[in-house]
């Protein structure tokens, strides 16, 4: 237990379908259910597993459709700790209201928050950081866990570094959205800039204090709900006040505001980080490029002409013939066809079809 | 029964499994036991149905590991017309045996010989050019019937034709083999030439009267097989003199000599004839090019930026998105994915695969 952090609240917000991965991901089956990489755990499971060594507890915060699932992939969460939304409002809302219940609970905790459907491969190296950014988050800020970037990307947003804080913490001077080429290539270059990865951590009371400041609807929306939820008026109360509850992302809410007011740190981490949105990244995280790589599938894969076929689930033998960097992937409901370079259209492939689907 | 032509026998060749329409042909499901156009008949199905209105008797000629499929799919065949061949001694071996049988049983007959696996949308046209072509073969001809070039193809070889002869039929000068592209243009531009599709109509003592001539040893076997097939010696004599047949197309054995000994009409015919070698003209005569094309399937087919996919077989839903020209197949067995520029390479898909499949 070398890794534990006293008073650490792991909070994973488990949303969002991932409707680039169809038909791997539906609506009924969003990337955190599903072992993306074919290693035999799914993202949510993998993320569990990390988490679970540095914390006293973990809450998850799903669509209440999805809880069933969640439920049976992780055991190890309490069905206490399975907080479950009527409807999607954001990040904001997840994460506050995942606040509000842990202080009703347990009192003001340290709480962190790391996405679902995530890949760091190096647990350790990821453990390491989020007990330096829980060590400033004990200081009062509202920590960002930022990567170290490995190429100008303009697929993430990125976070200004000022000052050094305290151990390996810094000061964030600003976030900014994600960049154009050019912009990202200069902040590369300049240096003192790392990823938004969406990692936040921080004391609970913190949280909940800079909201009700900022948000103060949306505060004393969860704090209502928290209050009642493990009554038996959680139900009428949910009913009532979460669909009123501000749509509005932690970035935004919290996060930029805050970084202005000087109140928010930032640990810079080198560990390897993937967010998997499409069969491309996924090709890449595989190491797709020459032989075909073939992902949750046992059958066999066969190329004429054909160089970098990425195959994914299925049972039946596979050849592609004359099509380089061909995706191919085939779930219980359908079967996929694209190429790496059309990867981010697969998000309007699930409504090409006819509407009985 | 007006089609009907007196003392005609139609010989039917079954063989060639088709390897470029993998994963649907298989060396146990060759191209002719196909549903191929997803009509709900298979291609020796739609043969013998469109040759059963103006023939006497229908015999067919096929591998014997493809004798029960037949046998299932052409139930109104006799088991005795059947001709099995222990294995594959191409085209004239297959064609001879079959008429040196239809003389053993019934005497010299008219024999048409109609390969299994082409398709002929309009049967009616196709009996009235056989009629024709009947009546020039009882004149003693080897008769051809030659298909009216629509474009200047290299996949055929072509017919020169010369004087009129009888009716709608004409001398052959000359058989051609498959010309490049300038010589395809000059013939079309020239007149006088149509495509060879292998459509052989004749007496059977004229054939076997040709072949006795130019291929002594071939007619000696077919005879002395043919006269033990109704007997208890068929298995003995079929084993011992069926390997030793000359192997040889009937277009060398018979047709070109012959022709050039005069001995050779044709009948030019202007009915729409397609022999589908692959996917790609599948597609084109299915008519894929903007639309999708779902043959043989009920599932839906959807796309997202991609023009002219031709998805066949299967019962899940497919979507390809960003690849033009697509050709996806699902047999029971397998899963192929290509697009129609490289249909030609599908027949090494199979070998592509690990020995175990």
């Amino acid at each position: 237990m070398s890794d534990f952090v006293q008073d650490f609240v792991t909070v994973i917000p488990a949303g969002g379908v991932g409707s680039r991965l169809w038909p791997l991901s539906q609506p009924h089956r969003p990337k955190f259910l599903l072992d993306l990489l074919g290693t035999g755990r799914t993202l949510i499971q993998d993320t569990v597993d990390r988490v679970l060594p540095l914390s006293e507890r973990v809450v998850i915060v799903t669509g209440e459709r999805h809880a069933a699932g969640v439920g049976a992939q992780v055991p190890e969460v309490p069905e206490a700790n399975l907080v479950t939304e009527p409807s999607p409002r954001d990040s904001m809302a997840a994460i506050a209201l995942a606040a509000a219940l842990i202080e009703e609970r347990w009192g003001p905790q340290i709480m962190g928050s790391f996405a679902a459907d995530h890949i760091i491969p190096d647990s350790a190296a990821f453990r390491e950081t989020v007990a330096q950014a829980a060590a400033a988050a004990r200081l009062g800020k509202v920590v960002t866990i930022g990567i170290t970037p490995t190429e100008p990307s303009t697929a993430f947003g990125y976070i200004e570094m000022g000052d050094e804080l305290d151990g390996a913490a810094r000061h964030v001077t600003a976030f900014t959205e994600k960049p154009d080429a050019d912009t990202a290539a200069g902040m590369l270059a300049r240096g003192g800039f790392v990823w938004n990865a969406g990692m936040f951590v921080m004391r609970t009371d913190v949280l909940l204090g800079h909201l009700d400041r900022l948000q103060p609807a949306l505060a004393g929306g969860v704090r209502e709900i928290a209050a009642a939820w493990d009554s038996e008026a959680r139900a009428e109360v949910l009913a009532r006040v979460w669909p009123t509850l501000t749509k509005i992302a932690i970035d935004h809410a919290i996060a930029e505001p805050v970084a202005a007011e000087g109140g928010v740190a930032v640990v810079p981490a080198s560990f390897e980080w993937h967010d998997v949105g499409d069969f491309d990244s996924l090709g890449e995280l595989s190491g797709a490029g020459g032989e075909p790589v073939a992902i949750g599938r046992a059958a066999a894969v066969g190329t004429v002409g054909a160089r970098g076929a990425i195959v994914v689930g299925g049972t039946k033998p596979v050849v592609v013939v004359g099509v380089d960097d061909a995706v191919v992937v085939e779930s219980d409901e359908a079967i996929l066809v694209t190429v790496r370079s059309a990867a981010q259209r697969v998000k309007d492939a699930a409504g090409s079809l006819p509407s009985t689907m």
